[in-house]
């Protein structure tokens, strides 16, 4: 097989102690409060050093939607920066690393998103990217004046009818579009600016946005969910696709599938990044990696391992059934489709009961990589070289070590290899990424 | 008459090239994009070296409903950051500078406006503001799906619902509520964290808030309008009012009817601070101020001026009337209430054309004073010492040079007299305006 030219594309996605549901209780993991700017700080520098494409934050607009007894034994999606401020104050510490947040297009407005991230891509110099997501949590609803979710088509529906409206937003104004000659008195230029007057099933924008077209052109667009209808929309507007693939079969079906649409939608194959989820467990040698997963597994709570599972197959409610028997049968249209699928797939393939899902979906279903240096950089090549994969959204167990491991010994290892980049490409995350920057629909006109 | 006790409180309000409308054409103004963060940083570091209290950002969240040639011809509210954005960038840049966003009512929700100030003020260790205005530009309605503004009185019913749910969301964790004990896996104490469980006429949300109790307990308050209504929320609410008073007399009446207002709502006479706008023009001469605001007024553009000056009165199209001649009757609901009364009010007092009232409005009807530092000093120890103001928004008419004057210039005077901080006296923003750490509704339960 011919090597694959280019290199690879890493994120780090990162909650303040870690990506395992306990990760804040191991012995080695970060325990102070999670609104420490200065912990950010040293995260997003470190991952910087480690030349990382971008620092990818996740996002809910509301704790889980859990008895309060049960949340209390979690650290993640509870309390701590809202994640655009957040970027926006980690823009000023660090000089090339892209900068990701997710934000929900059930529960916005088109105006306020498209403005955020303009802003936040000229406060970065052209680093910003906005994760599209659509809302599963109830608790959502629950705190912008709804009583029940969107049934999961049409909150595809309202999401690529938001991503176009913020996407037209994007190109409101022309490049050079601000003269600002002070002695005619003309600020910019009246044929540069673009009114969107978009009115549809679900929004009417009329623009233009009041932020200038960005150093990126449009920030760049990260797209999270992987069935047909997510697939469709990143097709359209994504720059970037955070997937969950389990096997290296399960990746090439899906890269296979999406620049298929890419190029249905007619775009170039090459458009959109394809980047799972991978949680490494990194060791100087196989037992040192299993040991640090084995740890951090011991500590979960039964009932938190039984509830997480419930949710990532759509608020199912497990207690009814026996832990150590097999999964039944589950149709659901609340949720995330992309979720249900991966789980109910993989407690087939491997036969397994309900407590050993329940011990994958502490990691959110992302695959797990234990072991050495050496082991995850295979795993990476693996994928990478036989087109399952663009790249990775690396999601360390627990932090700062499980981000220190990856950048010290990971990182040389790629680079060794002439998977990974030694220094960054360019300015812009566009740039690192290897994407153009895009032209406004307005361009010479 | 005995002085005062304590010192004046001081805001810096910036537009990137200045306040006046035709600041921009100014020779010595900045002259390059407004989306420049080191021109921010260099305006932020400037006020904090002059010891301001805060920083103070307007914002619309559409550009001016005007006709593109008009609006082509001003440099305030077109295209520049998004303020939430900026001033969580600037935090990283500053160490005690309060730091003030505007942020609409009327077209926003309360679990957003709530998070992200609250983030704010995690990132800035306690500086963040958040100033409550509600829309009066029909083009943010065109923004958000609506086809006409709320009416002033429905506009502000909306406002003081959507100020209680934000209070209410900024009390949703106690402090300390985070334990973090990893022996025996309680991250938080589930007794010191409280759902709000608002249902209203405009807003129902749940809570809790992601985001822990703020480093200020809740960020301070601003509060920009004074019409009746306005007053009367700011009374529930507020912790600074943004004023716009013309004459010491309409100081003093504003303070006394504010504070009457405080003690029917409960709380003690002082926990205001009433901040009227100031735009100095300053001068080494009296000749140098007058030349310099002369300079500025003559490249206002008369379509500007009209236009400006119809907008401040509600929506009014004085194209008919003699430019000449006097102002006409006008009776109107759409539009501030605050900037109607003062408008109508000043050109009866002064008996005033339309022309020079228009050359008024270029600075919103704020007060501008010009002279030496000694004769600003001496009009702010004037309302200081009779009761006129606590404080001044101050409006630097173009920058940087109109903030370098008043840094360089009038504070050392100020500072003389006594009547300013010679160091700040806090690290909070509510430690240096003097105002309590509020307890949580919730505090001791």
């Amino acid at each position: 097989m011919p090597k694959r030219a280019g290199h690879i594309k890493l994120g780090a996605f990162l909650h303040p102690s870690g990506h395992h549901i306990a990760a804040w209780r191991h012995p080695d993991a970060y325990d102070a409060a999670a609104v420490d700017f200065k912990h950010w700080t040293e995260l997003a520098q470190t991952a910087e050093r480690g030349k990382f494409d971008m620092l990818f934050l996740a996002d809910m607009t509301a704790m889980r939607n859990w008895p309060l007894d049960r949340s209390s034994r979690v650290h993640t999606y509870v309390a701590g920066f809202e994640p655009i401020t957040l970027l926006s104050a980690l823009s000023v510490v660090t000089s090339h690393i892209g900068l990701v947040a997710t934000a929900t297009t059930t529960y916005n407005e088109p105006f306020h998103v498209a403005r955020k991230f303009a802003s936040l891509d000229h406060l970065s110099g052209g680093r910003a990217a906005w994760n599209l997501v659509t809302s599963t949590n109830i608790g959502e609803a629950f705190n912008f004046g709804r009583e029940e979710h969107l049934e999961h088509d049409a909150r595809y529906d309202r999401a690529a009818e938001f991503a176009r409206v913020v996407r037209g937003l994007w190109d409101s104004w022309g490049d050079g579009a601000f003269v600002r000659d002070k002695e005619s008195g003309r600020y910019f230029d009246p044929a540069k600016v673009h009114p969107l007057n978009h009115k549809g099933e679900h929004f009417s924008v009329r623009g233009p946005l009041n932020v200038p077209r960005s150093p990126q052109g449009r920030p760049v667009m990260v797209q999270a969910g992987t069935s047909d209808v997510g697939q469709d929309l990143a097709a359209e507007v994504a720059d970037v696709l955070f997937a969950t693939s389990q096997t290296l079969e399960n990746g090439q079906k899906l890269c296979k599938s999406l620049r298929e649409r890419l190029v249905k939608a007619g775009r170039e194959p090459d458009e959109i990044k394809v980047m799972p989820g991978l949680a490494p467990f990194i060791g100087s040698s196989q037992q040192e990696a299993d040991d640090k997963f084995d740890k951090l597994q011991s500590l979960v709570h039964p009932e938190i391992g039984l509830q997480l599972l419930g949710e990532m197959l759509g608020s199912i409610d497990l207690s009814g059934y026996p832990l150590d028997g097999p999964l039944p049968e589950i149709t659901t249209t609340i949720g995330s489709h992309t979720a249900l699928k991966l789980f109910t797939e993989m407690a087939k393939r491997e036969n397994l009961t309900i407590r050993q899902l329940y011990l994958r979906a502490v990691l959110r279903g992302h695959n797990v990589v234990r072991g050495t240096a050496v082991k995850i950089a295979d795993h990476i090549e693996e994928w990478y070289e036989n087109n399952g994969a663009d790249g990775f959204n690396i999601m360390p167990p627990y932090l700062p070590g499980g981000l220190d491991d990856f950048v010290n010994l990971v990182v040389p290892e790629l680079q060794r290899r002439g998977l990974f980049r030694n220094e960054y490409e360019g300015k812009t995350l566009r740039e690192n990424l290897g994407l153009k920057r895009p032209e406004s629909r307005h361009a010479g006109r």
